[in-house]
């Protein structure tokens, strides 16, 4: 099975250009999943919700159809952040478009970063594992921030997690080892979408790092963007491989778990 | 406050000589405390319980009653790893030493590593921290394999350690980049001591692989022991900046924390 992390630079607003840039990114891809950052569609760094409001969308909204149905024309998993609106509240959130509609999920960040706060309400899903059973995948979502507990990658693995998938707006370079070691710590496939680029509000600049890269069950980076630059990587990975918990004749690490010591 | 990380190779059985060489390293130490590896008074390798079983020792034994006794009179935290008696059961433990010896205490390792379990016991201890109001530090305990279990240092962490020391007999490479994640991920100091040397056994082969190491509440390695050789590293840390888990205006790694979405 193949991956394709997109790395690039969403032009803040602008969200009809950013999404023409998605679509030409899927269009001349030919990997089984491909992925993209955190709020793709829309740049990250809003002030408030006031701003925030008229590029987000419901979940029945225009980018949410256009990827359903590329996904299901070109038999491709699309995962993509962006900013959902569901009622009188907006979500930092990523949709998971499949081949078969009847998968398509939304995960809602659980934990937000910094000025976020101003604009999002803090996600309400949990973490949750789709069990693609068309391809015998299991796939789960964190987005950015959430890499920094240890417990969203473990809530995924043990919900049986194959293939986490982050997508981020990383502006540090802190998460790179540790994202290996959630790979390692889980045993499963990692993969962070970051974006790259900048962004300045009211004379504060973030500079998105960019790094995106892929992780093995064993925690090593099979690939890895550059920091500015957009790209696209693209990995070949055997997502079933991190159902074997153990790493030599007597250690299991989920069988070792003793949970009734964990506080 | 000042830590030496001891980084040596105990001999196989020999009990005695190892136990005048951590003396030795204590007389000839000056930081405040003293760290040795896991079962730095026996080696490692026991393929089974009667042979561990005579060098194995009481709390109230030879090993300890020095040790207890050198913390007192040398004003200094000891901390070391050693094979535990209690009852008809034989643990992978670590005593903690006080200069005030009822703070003393015992960590009995909690997650198993390879043979060890055809000698030891599975730790009933549970994670705990021992705050040591005298020097207001509160230290955690973990070892060696714990490492790789996230729930290990968080639940030293939520239980408010400023420093998590972690003796060890670690053979692989991979868990260096996790103990930065492990400091990084929960804001504590974290004191890995490694043993270095070989152990072969029945034609089996064990390389210690040293690299003993200190690492600050960002994850950072202020200093790291060689592969291969004995040596001492002392670091000087400032425990209670663990105690302030935020790291920008708007963020703070335990508030921000969400239980109720945590498996």
């Amino acid at each position: 099975m193949k991956i394709t992390i997109v790395q690039f630079a969403p032009i803040f607003g602008e969200k009809e250009n950013n999404i023409e840039k998605i679509i030409n990114y899927i269009k001349s891809d030919s990997a089984d999943i491909i992925l993209f950052p955190e709020l793709c569609t829309t740049g990250y760094f809003f002030t408030g919700r006031a701003e925030l409001s008229p590029v987000a969308e419901y979940r029945e909204g225009e980018f949410c159809s256009e990827m359903k149905q590329l996904a299901v024309e070109r038999n491709i998993i699309i995962i993509a952040g962006f900013a959902e609106k569901a009622a009188d509240k907006i979500y930092n959130s990523c949709g998971l478009f499949f081949p078969k509609p009847e998968y398509n999920s939304i995960y809602r960040k659980t934990h937000l970063f910094y000025k976020e706060k101003f604009s999002f309400e803090a996600g309400d899903t949990g973490f949750f594992v789709v069990d693609y059973k068309e391809w015998d995948i299991r796939i789960g979502t964190m987005i950015c921030y959430d890499w920094r507990f240890p417990e969203s990658a473990r809530s995924l693995a043990l919900q049986g997690a194959d293939l986490i998938v982050c997508p981020s707006n990383l502006v540090t370079d802190v998460w790179q080892n540790v994202m290996s070691a959630r790979a390692l710590e889980n045993m499963v496939w990692l993969a962070v979408s970051n974006r790259c680029g900048t962004e300045s509000r009211n004379g504060e600049e973030l500079v998105f790092k960019g790094n995106s890269a892929m992780y093995d069950t064993y925690g090593r980076q099979l690939g890895i963007c550059s920091a500015d630059n957009e790209e696209a990587l693209t990995i070949e990975f055997q997502p079933h491989t991190s159902r074997n918990k153990s790493f030599n004749e007597f250690n299991d690490i989920f069988n070792d778990r003793r949970p009734e010591y964990y506080k």
